[in-house]
């Protein structure tokens, strides 16, 4: 009965199971006892788990299938080959295809995806050692028992009780003494990440599901909303470094698959890029006349990437968690616009002795003007493209920081050269 | 007895509460009952528990901050000025004020800060009833009981038992036959970002925190695991983006200091920056010869800047999950200059046809070494740097994206001006 658990780190069993190869793990799930094997498998993630199935008996899939949690069985089916997924799906039992079936039935990516559709449900009138009874009884099928709904005559949903305050509760009391009632819950519909927000903000165990009319259909556990929390900060954090996220271990991923993610992006915004080419073209004559404009190229469109890239993330961010609303993006546009000006002419004012020094007035004008520009625009840019993504429906985090530098390097340049031909006479 | 939640969106109390401004939010926590109030201020992130103090009376301070559990009080007390920290705590009563010194007494950002040193022990031979009516009279106490702890003798962990499993097991069993003894344990000076890692990849309620010889020191929960995910992730993705993290809701923040928040960091990038223009003096005689070679500046540089942040943020989240240990860095940036390599040769044969067609073959041939060059360069730098920067302490979130993008650019242009002088003839 001693410990396998040391202070140190990288232990559990778990942890070891992911660090080893395809096979290895499929033979040592095979060994552990059926059902410490199902709960280990359940908590890997679905890219690994699908390389365990490939390595295990049609029966030894059948029966693990059987067992999981159908949240948990739609989350690996959703990483299949949708023939392989179906013919999984035909050889489970009819009860558990069911239930399935019902969580495949909402869109993907939505609360009704991740939800637990095994819940067991208490009633207000309930004494709380009736309600202990009932969870002692009945409690294995559901799919957590740490927080219960509270359903009414009509099986809406009215509140919901967490176990340990039942345990801890007066057993003279009802359930309907004891439950929250004012609880927040979400449509079958509404977005995972949403889902994640809300559960991770109000600090719950779990967040039920209920229908138009207020029926339960099932509850959104912590660990299901933590994993989604992972997975939509890798993607966010990935596309804010122009990568598509990685599904599996860095390590685990070949060098031509990892260049593979990478390609399309630095090639998409290559093309971006290469606007540069045609607008330095265009001010060609320009440039030969007056070559120490060349020499500020980079650093111009340096900060003003910089600073478009500064108010990109901000705004993603404040987006991902909620702290913006649909309603005002124009607010935040002048928000961001504002201190792109206010950082502008921060830079400006600091650049303008040494380069009046070395270059002499007229440069040192161009450049510092440029600053103030490069900078507003950028934040125009970068503040604005995530807004605008949001309104067509795409996810603002594919307009990352990248993306808005790219675009400002070109408008950035036509900026400058305008203002040079200005203010230089040329 | 209706419910006040409808599965519309942005519904609850603590969401409605921290979108108030601070007057009227401490307002608003006055007018509830004190449990209630408490409940919801521990739910709030410290800065905006720190505006409410200020609008709070001393006596209604002093219940709050006596009532809030030790590891909230701690998270509350680290933001405050040490001298306001100091008198808060001398008004504290004695247990409480023994309970908050102990955690103060381990270091900032480790799990002694943030456990709850106030848990429910049982032991092995206990009965399940037993066990059960031991919470049922003492679980009030505890931080948390829906992970329970089992102590042998000697006070060392042995075991978990998830309230859940006790509930649904059979009364006669012991707990020493439900508890699972392969459990995660850590010592009270990790790192909270590994705690918080290790509760979300084992899908824990609860991580114990042990000393030396295995005697339990506290419970760390999943909520506060979540606290530090939610920082951790904000400060690495405003860092991704060359701004300082915000720790209030966006809108709650005057523009001039999110100007500040950010004006550092563009002052530092610029700073460096600033060696382009050095770089470029330097082959100005080469510029002049050429003039067509400054064309292709912002484009050849924007996509080595876009190579080096993909290795970047590639390396800085497989390390935040833990996926790289401390063992290999050599073999990452291995990895990650033979990406490089492969996508730079991929660019460079892409960009070939149009440029020799436009340019001709001498330019042509530059430009597409320049690109394979730059982006192993890239790569190298975006890999080797955050590796760097853990050896030496720091985090390596800080070498972020724009951090290399700004080195590469200056390495990037002498690499491009070496290439033509030989391919060119110049």
């Amino acid at each position: 009965m001693t410990i396998d658990a040391t202070p140190s780190e990288s232990l559990s069993v778990l942890d070891r199971l992911r660090r080893l190869d395809p096979p290895e793990r499929a033979a040592a799930l095979s060994r552990l006892p059926p059902e410490r094997a199902r709960e280990l498998f359940e908590q890997l993630e679905a890219p690994l788990q699908e390389d365990v199935l490939a390595f295990l008996r049609d029966d030894q899939v059948d029966r693990l299938l059987e067992d999981l949690d159908p949240d948990d069985r739609v989350r690996l089916l959703e990483t299949l080959p949708e023939i392989v997924a179906k013919a999984l799906l035909a050889r489970l039992s009819p009860r558990e295809r069911r239930l399935t079936h019902k969580l495949l039935a909402f869109p993907e990516e939505s609360a009704g995806r991740i939800m637990s559709p095994e819940y067991l449900p208490l009633r207000p009138w309930l004494g709380v050692d009736e309600a202990l009874a009932l969870i002692r009884q009945e409690g294995h099928r559901a799919g957590t028992v740490h927080l219960l709904p509270v359903l009414d005559h009509e099986d809406r949903l009215v509140g919901l009780v967490p176990l340990d305050a039942l345990v801890l509760a007066d057993p003279e009391e009802t359930v309907g003494e004891v439950m929250r009632t004012q609880v927040p819950s979400v449509g079958p519909e509404t977005d995972q990440e949403r889902v994640a927000g809300l559960i991770q903000a109000e600090d719950l165990l779990a967040l039920p599901v209920v229908d138009d009319s207020g029926r339960l259909l099932g509850l959104i556990t912590v660990d299901d909303a933590m994993d989604v929390v992972r997975e939509e900060e890798a993607e966010d954090f990935a596309r804010a470094g122009a990568s598509e996220p990685l599904d599996r271990p860095y390590f685990s991923i070949g060098l031509l698959r990892l260049t593979r993610a990478r390609l399309l992006w630095l090639l998409l915004l290559g093309l971006a890029g290469a606007l540069t080419v045609n607008v330095l073209s265009a001010f060609e004559s320009l440039l030969e006349q007056a070559i120490s404009l060349s020499l500020f190229i980079p650093l111009l469109i340096g900060i003003g990437g910089n600073s478009g890239a500064q108010s990109a993330t901000t705004v993603i961010r404040a987006m991902a968690v909620r702290e913006i609303d649909q309603a005002h993006p124009i607010r935040v546009i002048f928000r961001e616009t504002g201190v792109g000006l206010l950082l502008g002419s921060a830079v400006a004012a600091i650049a303008y002795l040494p380069v009046v020094l070395l270059f002499g007035p007229a440069l040192a004008a161009t450049v510092s003007l440029t600053l103030v520009a490069i900078c507003t625009l950028a934040t125009l840019v970068g503040s604005g493209m995530p807004l605008l993504a949001r309104r067509l429906g795409i996810d603002p985090a594919v307009v990352s920081a990248p993306v808005v530098t790219t675009l400002v390097d070109a408008s950035g340049l036509v900026v400058y050269f305008s203002i040079a031909r200005a203010l230089m006479g040329l």
